[in-house]
């Protein structure tokens, strides 16, 4: 560590020009994008993003091959990099997540060079340690006024917190600010500053904002979901950290999310107020601090409607980077200060070791998101997940990809048991002591493995499409190519 | 230009280490300051400012020598610093202005190598282009928590805006926070953000509140001043610049605050708002924002106690960092968009110089602060300065020193009389024709000389004991040694 300096990015003179251009085409030209350039994106928009795919289609329409991309994550709706990437324009992809056709085409081998993936806090370490250059950064922005000052909250396609582009601004040596709500000046309060940009195009449409709220974060009516969620809620409940001024966060996900209703519960019961939640924040996490359950939320990225209204009107709903929420490289990430954290797993180990990325399959399905940052980081760190999904085990004897290492997991709720980790000895004497259903995890993998039988293992080449990072930037797993 | 990169901080990892240490000995240690080492420390205090002394006294009783301080500036209230000066603790000294004892030691020669004065916008383009390299900042904040949330609001010393602190605590390879209210976590909004921080120490008390609002600031019922600021107030009117949205800053000093009052006039009158005022903000121009005349309040230091509860409470009222004011190497500061700025002077020359740096006898008593930023970047510069002071002519054939250039100012309104610069025909032609009284700049000057007579020449030695860069980092003047 040391002697390692953070990036800087480089230094241009502002002279009164106007920022605004015309077109995409005249920003990739005065960006001076070329060749062999490595350029970012954020997810805020999730599946409702329009402008990753516009950009690179005037990118590619130009000529130019061989671009990286930086992107926070990446999404089913980013399909048409396949054609990118078939043409030559995009050879490198730094990404967290990777899902739908393009997943498969890369799982299948489609990228010559393997891709990286890393969590969201490894991502803004790389980038400040300047691990990823990031010659022009294109982000889309609900609003802007002329010189940049940029927000997350706009007239037509809002996403509340910008926290990964805030890094990208920080760091990019060109930013370019996409919008389809050119304000006037001075646009504030902004979470991107005019110092930092570069040039502005405004867009018809930057994305669809019935995209955003994706998936991940529907509220679950699943029966095993909801036990497994008041199960983790108990074993919070019944750990010594759970007192007034706790802090948590919950992940994405249909079972974690709904820890948080049962979480709320026992608070109301007890008396209890956290001191932050952290996150990712959806709805129910918005409406505790709305009903005085939390002095202060840190969001860093914003996964709906409701909560974007929260983001917008409550003064105790902050807005972080996504290097403040979870970088481990500085001086203490807000994720550092976590108590608890409840995570969602594809597949869990023996071992604890977690895979969020792959599916049983061996292709790519998922992201690695915050998972390893906050696991690493809480002093408890829950996984819920159901023992098996259909015909498939989530817990196994050994986890297709690793993304959070089984140090950073302390318990696991299943609705057949919970296990807790051999190394939190604390933890397993205070839960002993429930009536709670403590098992070994050994033993929820044999049930597992007998109510599902043994898959037939998966057939990779020995060719790596993928490198994941852990949080600290060195090699935890690789994807090999899938057969399948 | 070309290839300069902004400068990079160093990174370092928290490991749950607890950041408030017992005394600013340890915090000393720790920091590991050593001799040769460059601190920095804000001026958000002013002539209330406890720590810098307090810092200075331990690092001397320490036996470390030869530091250099970069402060954003520096007061009467830092004549301690001649002691530490005398004993080789301290050999070089970064700041903007100097007053008081200090000043007359550092003018008569008192330390051997030149200080460097800059403007505020030039120091934070100094020190985000490493020129100047931070090793240790120590910054008094008003509040911070345990892991460094830090504010300008307190419950004992509070300060407003941390504009110059924000930008020291981005790059001081580490950060010393010193504070007299440390609250729980998270202690939000906060200004500085935890993962910038390494130490804290908490102290009895950082500084005297009753010394931030300073003469600087004081409201004038000087008749003559009066009238410069009301002519002042015409002449903005007076010009195309002045409609619905227009900016403006008015700097420190009795009669351009006092072009405040007159302007909020003419603005109901006119039936005009402004989109922004920028600043050093004081009470005339937080009250403009509560009677709804302006949208915006940018604030990158805050002057006295109306101020510091505008800031508080009211959402438009916006602190900026003192890079985002007045960088120059920026992608544009938020003063790059200003239509006016109100200044005043201790000189003026036949050429529109401006000295607000050395005094008739050529000793320094003043500070560079933000005005030569606001000068070259706002559409209209008006000074506002009587022809004399006592018997001490402010329109001089030749400034002492230089610290704005002519082509930085368009207008001087004295109470003789109102000059515009030849560059400047425009604004010319459009003054000529109201009832404004138009004189040429060598009338001023001449009356001025006929009124106070011809000063003896100040003596100066060969010696330089200060260099003034202009904000973009080339010298503009230096300042000899006087034999005063």
């Amino acid at each position: 560590m040391n002697d390692l300096k953070r990036h800087g990015k480089a230094i241009k003179v502002y002279e009164g020009e106007n920022k605004v251009l015309s077109s995409l085409e005249e920003a990739i030209d005065k960006a001076g994008v070329k060749d062999g350039m490595t350029i970012s994106f954020h997810h805020h928009f999730r599946e409702g993003d329009y402008t990753l795919n516009m950009v690179m289609a005037a990118i590619a329409k130009k000529g130019i091959k061989d671009i990286c991309i930086a992107s926070s994550s990446l999404g089913k709706i980013h399909e048409p990099l396949i054609e990118h990437i078939q043409n030559g324009v995009v050879t490198e992809i730094h990404t967290s997540g990777l899902r739908g056709k393009l997943a498969e085409f890369i799982s299948k081998g489609g990228l010559e060079k393997p891709i990286t993936i890393r969590s969201h806090g490894g991502r803004a370490r790389a980038v400040e340690a300047g691990e990823i250059k990031i010659d022009v950064a294109f982000l889309a922005v609900p609003s802007t006024d002329a010189m940049g000052n940029a927000s997350g909250i706009g007239a037509n396609t809002q996403c509340g917190s910008l926290g990964y582009a805030i890094v990208d601004a920080h760091y990019a040596d060109t930013v370019v600010l996409l919008t389809d709500d050119l304000k006037s000046y001075p646009n504030m309060p902004a979470s991107i500053r005019q110092q930092e940009v570069d040039y502005i195009v405004k867009l018809e449409k930057i994305g669809d904002p019935e995209g955003i709220s994706a998936d991940a974060t529907r509220f679950t009516k699943n029966p095993k979901e909801l036990k497994i969620a008041e199960n983790a809620a108990k074993v919070i409940r019944a750990l010594p950290y759970f007192k007034d001024q706790f802090s948590f966060q919950t992940g994405s996900g249909g079972a974690s999310l709904a820890v948080t209703r049962f979480l709320k519960d026992f608070m109301k019961k007890d008396g209890i107020k956290a001191s932050f939640i952290l996150g990712g924040i959806s709805q129910p996490i918005a409406e505790i601090l709305e009903e005085g359950l939390t002095d202060h939320l840190f969001d860093t990225q914003t996964f709906d409607a409701y909560a974007i209204e929260s983001f917008r009107k409550n003064p105790n709903h902050h807005e972080i980077s996504v290097s403040e929420y979870a970088n481990p490289w500085s001086m203490g990430s807000v994720a550092s200060q976590l108590d608890y954290v409840i995570l969602s797993a594809l597949e869990i180990d023996r071992d604890f070791n977690v895979n969020v990325m792959t599916g049983s399959d061996g292709i790519i399905m998922g992201a690695s998101g915050g998972h390893s940052d906050t696991a690493e980081s809480a002093k408890v760190t829950v996984i819920v997940a159901p023992l098996y999904r259909g015909r498939i085990a989530t817990v196994v004897d050994k986890v297709t990809s690793v993304i959070t290492p089984g140090k950073d997991v302390d318990v696991l709720v299943t609705e057949r048991g919970i296990a807790v980790n051999p190394a939190r000895k604390d933890i397993l004497a205070i839960l002993e002591k429930t009536n709670l259903p403590v098992v070994s995890i050994d033993a929820l993998a044999d049930a597992a493995l007998k109510i599902v039988g043994k898959p037939d293992p998966i057939e990779f080449t020995d060719r790596v499409v993928a490198n994941i990072e852990y949080r600290d930037g060195s090699m935890i797993d690789v994807i090999y190519q899938s057969k399948a």
